[in-house]
C-alpha cells in the first residue's frame, strides 16, 4: 500500500516499538534518516533503536551520540533508504517480511513492505523524513536537524549533484534555520582527507593511465598500496570518483584489487555511455552511470580484458 | 552615504549608461554579480559594459555570452564586490573618485564611492544583486539566474562554508525555481579537473612534507612543474587549498617559485591559528585564515625560513 507524508506521519504517531532498518554499507543518509527518526520518536516518549548490518563509520558517530540501544520487544518496523531486501545486509535479513513501512528515496525501490513512501523526486531519504517529521507536528531539535542535513548533504555532494531541487535547498535553509551545524559536518564530510587518503591519492595518479584520446581514464588499487596506505575500503570512496571527474572523460574506471588474481571494477560513465550495459558483459550491473564487475587476471590483463569494450562503448555513441 | 536595497533598485532604475566594474583577477562572484546586474539593464534597454582588468578565465565565458560590448558615453559607475580601490587593477584605476554606487558583501570594504551598499552577511555579492534586481522588479531570465547562481556557488565553495546562512539556501532555490542551470554549473566549477591539473596533483603530492607531527603540512611548486604541466596561474588554486585539507592539519603551506630564488606562500589556517600575522612576519598580509607572502632562497631555504615561525605559532596557540 501507498502512503502519502500525511499518512506516515500518523502511522509514526499510532505506533510503538520501533525497529528503524539502515542499508547495510551506511552512508549520511540512511543513517542519518534513521537517527533523525529514533530521535523525534524518543523525543516523544517511544521505545526507538537503529538496526544496521556494519558498524558504523567513526565519522558518523555525532549522528548518534547520547543514544543508547533501548531494550524492548519490536512491533513495529520501519526501514530507511533501503532500496532491496539484499541491502538490509544479512544480520537484518530476518527482518525481511516484518517491515510494516519502508521510507525510501530510490527509482529503483523494490523491498517488500506493508506500507511504502517512495519520492524518487527526493535527493536525500531524509528530505523525506524531514517533511513527515513536519507534518507528526514534533520539535525538530538541532539533533535532529544535524542527522537530516548530513543525509542531505552527502546524498547531493554538497548540493552539487543533478538531483538538487527547489525543495531539496527550501528544506536545507529551513534546518539551517533550526540550528544545524552545516558548516562542520559539511567540514567532517567533504573538506577532511588524511595523510593516508592523500597519499593514496599519490599512487593511484601515478599509475592513471588515458585511452581513447583522453576519453578513457583507469587507475588501479592493489592490494599492495592499501598495504602501504593502510587506508579502509570506506575511505576509498574519493579514488573511485577520481577518473571521471577529469575534463573530456567520458569513461572512468578503477580496479580494485580482491585477490591474488582478481579485480573489481568501478565504472563511472557521462550521459554519453552507459555503464550497466558495459558490465552486464562481464557479469555485473548497477545503474546507467555508476555500475561495477569483476574480472580476473593480473592488473595488466584485467585493463586488456575491459578496454575493447569499453572503446566499443564510445564508438557505438559516435555512430 | 549608504544606501538600502530598495534605494539601489531606484538608483538603477532612474539612471543609465553604466560602467559595471569588476576586481582584478576576477572570480565567479565579482563576474556573475557584474554579468546578471548588466543583462538586467540591457534588457530594460539601458546600456551598460562589464569592465574588469583582466581577461576572463574560459570557465566563466559562459556569463558573457552574447553580449557583445556596447559603445556609448559612461554616465554611471557601479562597481561590484571590489573591496577596495587597488583591487580594480591598473587598467581601472582612471575610474577611482567617479564610482557611483559600490556594492559589495566584505567586511573589510573601504572603496571610496558616492553611495555605498555593503553587506558582509551576504556570503557572496551576488545574494545583495539578486535582492535588488527583485527590488526592480525586472523579469530574473535563466541567463540572469544562471549568473547568479554562480557567484553564490563559487564563495560558497557549493554552500559548504561557514559563509553559508538561511538567506543563501532560499535565494539558491528562488534560483532554480527560475530555471538556472545548476548541475552544469556546478559542474564546470568543482567537478572538472584537467589531466594537467592532475598532473600538477600529482607532482605537489610527491614533495607533501609534514612538520609538527602532522600540524603543518607544506608542498612547493617550482617553476619547472608548471613548465612540464602547462598548468595556468588561475588553475593552481584547488592546489592552495590542498594541504589545509588534510585531517590534523593546522597549518597549510604552499610555496610557488615565482623567480630564479623566489617563493609567495600562502597560508591556510584553522581556527588555532591567525595566518595574517604569521604572514606579516615576512612583510605579507591577509585574513585570519588566508594570508600570503613572500620569500626569498631556494625551496629548501624558503621552508626552513618559514618553519620556525609556524611552529611558534603553534607552540603560542597550546600554551
Amino acid at each position: 500500500m501507498t502512503f502519502s507524508i500525511k499518512e506516515c506521519a500518523d502511522f509514526l504517531l499510532q505506533n510503538d516499538h520501533f525497529a528503524i532498518l539502515c542499508h547495510q554499507n551506511p552512508d549520511g543518509d540512511t543513517l542519518g534518516s534513521g537517527y533523525a527518526l529514533c530521535r523525534a520518536l524518543r523525543n516523544m516518549g517511544k521505545k526507538a533503536n537503529v538496526l544496521c548490518h556494519n558498524e558504523i563509520p567513526q565519522k558518523f558517530f555525532f549522528l548518534k551520540e547520547g543514544l543508547q540501544p533501548q531494550d524492548f520487544a519490536v512491533k513495529t518496523v520501519v526501514s530507511v533508504d533501503v532500496a532491496s531486501g539484499q541491502l538490509l545486509g544479512e544480520s537484518l535479513l530476518p527482518y525481511l517480511g516484518r517491515i510494516d513501512l519502508a521510507i525510501d528515496h530510490h527509482g529503483t525501490h523494490d523491498l517488500k513492505a506493508d506500507k511504502e513512501c517512495v519520492d524518487p523526486q527526493a535527493a536525500a531519504n531524509c528530505e523525506i523524513i524531514y517533511l513527515i517529521l513536519c507534518h507528526m507536528g514534533i520539535n525538530i531539535t538541532r539533533e535532529i536537524a544535524n542527522c537530516l542535513y548530513t543525509g542531505i548533504s552527502t546524498d547531493t555532494g554538497c548540493f552539487c549533484y543533478s538531483n538538487v531541487t527547489i525543495r531539496t535547498h527550501r528544506i536545507a535553509a529551513d534546518l539551517l534555520e533550526l540550528s544545524c551545524d552545516h558548516y562542520q559536518i559539511n567540514h567532517e564530510m567533504f573538506e577532511s582527507k588524511t595523510p593516508s587518503m592523500l597519499l593514496m591519492e599519490k599512487l593511484a595518479l601515478e599509475n592513471l593511465q588515458y585511452d581513447c584520446g583522453g576519453r578513457i581514464a583507469l587507475m588501479a588499487i592493489t592490494s599492495d598500496m592499501m598495504a602501504k596506505t593502510g587506508i579502509s575500503e570506506t575511505e576509498l570512496d574519493f579514488i573511485t570518483s577520481l577518473p571521471k571527474k577529469i575534463k573530456g572523460v567520458d569513461i572512468g574506471v578503477v580496479l580494485k584489487q580482491r585477490g591474488e588474481k582478481e579485480f573489481k571494477v568501478s565504472l563511472r560513465t557521462s550521459e554519453a555511455v552507459d555503464a550497466s550495459e558495459i558490465c552486464r558483459q562481464f557479469g555485473g550491473g548497477g545503474h546507467k552511470r555508476a555500475a561495477g564487475c569483476s574480472v580476473s587476471g593480473s592488473k595488466e590483463q584485467a585493463a586488456e580484458l575491459l578496454l575493447p569494450a569499453l572503446r566499443k562503448a564510445l564508438e557505438k555513441n559516435n555512430d
